[in-house]
């Protein structure tokens, strides 16, 4: 399927409202638990998120557009949130994604990008050449596995708590974990 | 760990909200496409949801208080909406499941269940012996199950157009499929 920039657009404006709607003033069983060792809450998947609003989509966006395939997109920090989310509360989280969010596809429609200027290319560090389509494309596909991940931590925390009923739920049997 | 009951209700009441913050009037390639043959769209996930708050979760609830082990539950008919989604809109079905929802949680409060109630036995036709509380948990892990499946269905429409980011995307490698 051909990748579709007001779709991408439609789906990366409503993240922020599905997780404020799905999160806040949640019970912290749900929000501060994780998946074990390593494993992230959905309290650092929102702290990801953010770091992700001010380092990766819009500052690559525009390395493609001044560079090309000439410099590499910096490198992006999986746990960068550990240090930046300290001492804030999940509620504070939500609200700086949704204004991050809001900035940045403010930003990305200023742009005003036709086709010619999609199929240009940059280079990540680890996967080589991609198009400015390719990008957006993950953009939108990033909020979906953290939704995705959001369910699952939280499904992990009733595994007990379903009783027999766990071989059924096939969030349960998820094996679609992120890459470290 | 322990079931909370005010836990499962605290996230069975945000779900509804969530699906029409990230769902409504988004674009038919997310919400009407599925992942292939004898799999459903968001559409029919929905119309899913719907179909347990009628049919599934509050009617168990009763055959336990009423029945205990002594009458198995009804089975669920899995694909009881694509009969009845039949013509409605998914913002119709957005609705419909945020009604009923709120109509079930306000006759599960009504039942001001307590531990001892909780600990009620009943009979799945498949599953054997369950007890009350395990009902009500996977209730709420029913939600998470169909929040995963529906961040699922919504990213394999993107899995070709996020080019070689799939192979760093975990939702493209989710193998959680829920039980036929």
């Amino acid at each position: 399927m051909e990748h579709h920039l007001e779709h991408t657009v439609a789906l990366l404006s409503r993240t922020p409202a599905a997780l404020h709607a799905l999160l806040l003033e949640l019970p912290e069983t749900w929000t501060l638990r994780n998946e074990g060792e390593n494993t992230w809450s959905v309290f650092d998947v929102v702290g990801h998120l953010i770091h992700g609003e001010r380092n990766d989509w819009m500052p690559r966006v525009q390395t493609i557009l001044q560079f090309g395939e000439t410099r590499a997109f910096d490198p992006f920090d999986r746990w960068a949130q550990q240090r930046e989310s300290q001492g804030k509360s999940l509620g504070q989280l939500l609200d700086e994604f949704a204004r991050l969010r809001s900035k940045n596809l403010a930003e990305l429609d200023a742009l005003d990008l036709g086709r010619e200027q999609l199929d240009l290319r940059g280079r990540h560090p680890g996967l080589g050449t991609v198009t400015l389509s390719q990008l957006l494309a993950t953009w939108a596909a990033h909020d979906l596995t953290h939704l995705h991940q959001i369910s699952r931590i939280m499904a992990q925390q009733y595994r007990e708590g379903v009783g027999p009923w766990s071989r059924y739920l096939g969030v349960l049997q998820c094996a679609g974990h992120s890459a470290p």
